[in-house]
């Protein structure tokens, strides 16, 4: 057995698996196209099994996957991606073929880590990246849905299930916005209202078209900073992290931290908020790695609190 | 040195102070109105130098405040009210006339324990009521203001500063309520529509004088609705505690649980929404003592984690 960690990101685009110990040892990395459970978890497992014959068995695995998942270790479905719409993936065990056909259990050690994909990312962005030295943060993902992962006294918060974020309803003036929604459950929720399909279909053209100074920009960044009022008063991070194909249009940043400022008016005196803004709502620092490194941490928090299955 | 706790509900309305191990075990109790900092401290250490007389010298004293509060140990402002705006509070220190007047810290092991009132509040409930036996939780109090404190992996939120959870922005449909708001800070986020006086405002007559049937009472529930639906997206609590002189008003509970389950329309499945919602928003079992046991409950914690001062 190696100390070498396997994470995967289990996507709903696409799966990313890697083998190393953090984003500066890398030793194997592959990218496929998220298809059937059967194809594409056979090519996860196809992967990991070559890195053993080359590097050894791994001392953990870490999956960071899409969701909704049960990450409950004493439930029967845990493991498992539970009820998403995705075809052909509700109720799909991810763990199970891991547990099985990579047959390294046998060894004892063997540990499996397993949240959400922004849980993960939290995770990771915690161990190497934006929340270093943080007990509370939050990690957002704004791109073709919106989801969120937290942490909280230097914990992952599961609670009940599991964080969501995305679909938590704010303020929509119809007058300002006439664009209805389209979120299947809650119509203009926050992600009904502001994803990257919420922007094409307002607009008529897809975000990355659109010119910098373009109105798409001050609207996107208004539903950001309301949604992110409100997870500030409710969880009280000491960063936010914003990921996501959205979150790629940087000059969002500078108008959100703006805007959360002014829908907050005054009312938070802290450091962050009234001083240091610009250092409290940033970027992923592992940037399109920060899934699958996520899940590399997912493997050494079990490999640490010896979470074995 | 007796194992019993001191405990203070610092309320912006009336101070209350008790000495005792827990609900079934209170030696002594006062209550007084809150006026300067000068006479009503005053009249909190003449309570707690009258018991030291009558039975030795307390284990712990926890104070849950009303806020905003500093309850960052290592802060120079630690144990203070800090923003205030009521008259002749901001910035007062509350531990350091307990550290100082009743000069119990020669015998060395004396704890104070200092937190907001609602999270105080969160781990009386915690340790003796409606949140006993879970690791994440939420209470909420819904009054003259509203306020919330939370409980995530077992511990309290603070983050960077603590939760506030009031001031969240929710939808607020104009032509369903024309009332504009009366938070100073955000006119109608969820603590300037949701309120006693802003009941009172809305309708004309205090919600106490307003029937059973008053269409106040289902727009109530929506509004706390919109905001337990975000709070349960973003925190994923395994029970939500509702206290505060508006959750007086027991007509809410039913109607605030259905409008849970219709906002969230199937998003969220797990058993707590869609089968056990009467167990999951709840009433606090501490009921007005909720906030002096809380208090209790907080020099609990500072007599175990040892975080003298």
């Amino acid at each position: 057995m190696t100390d070498l960690i396997g994470g995967i990101e289990a996507g709903g685009t696409k799966f990313v698996c890697l083998v190393g110990t953090g984003p500066d040892d890398i030793r194997a990395e592959t990218r496929f196209p998220t298809t059937t459970p059967t194809e594409t978890l056979g090519k996860m497992l196809d992967f990991f099994r070559t890195q053993e014959i080359q590097h050894g068995k791994l001392a953990a695995v870490g999956i960071a996957s899409f969701g909704p998942v049960d990450p409950n270790p004493v439930s029967p479905s845990y493991g498992f991606i539970t009820t998403t719409p995705k075809p052909g993936w509700a109720n799909t065990d991810i763990i199970g073929p891991i547990k099985k056909e990579l047959g390294i259990l046998e060894a004892g050690g063997f540990c499996v880590g397993f949240d959400t994909d922004v849980n993960g990312a939290m995770l990771g962005e915690t161990r190497w990246g934006a929340a270093q030295g943080l007990d509370t943060a939050i990690y957002l993902t704004i791109g073709t849905g919106i989801g969120g992962g937290a942490l909280v006294n230097g914990q992952l918060v599961h609670g009940m299930l599991h964080p969501e974020m995305g679909h938590v309803r704010i303020p929509h003036d119809r007058q300002m916005d006439a664009f209805p929604g389209n979120c299947p459950y809650h119509t203009d929720c926050f992600e009904g209202m502001a994803t990257g399909p919420s922007i094409e279909k307002r607009w008529g053209s897809r975000g990355e078209t659109l010119p910098l100074d373009h109105p798409a920009w001050p609207l996107e960044a208004h539903y950001i900073a309301l949604a992110l009022v409100n997870y500030i008063l409710t969880l009280s991070p000491q960063r936010i992290i914003l990921g996501g194909g959205v979150m790629e249009q940087r000059q969002l940043f500078p108008l959100i931290r703006s805007e959360v400022r002014s829908l907050l008016n005054n009312y938070v005196h802290t450091r962050q908020i009234l001083e240091e803004i610009d250092a409290y709502i940033v970027p992923p620092v592992l940037g399109n790695r920060a899934g699958v490194l996520g899940a590399v941490a997912l493997g050494y928090q079990a490999l640490t609190t010896g979470s074995s299955i």
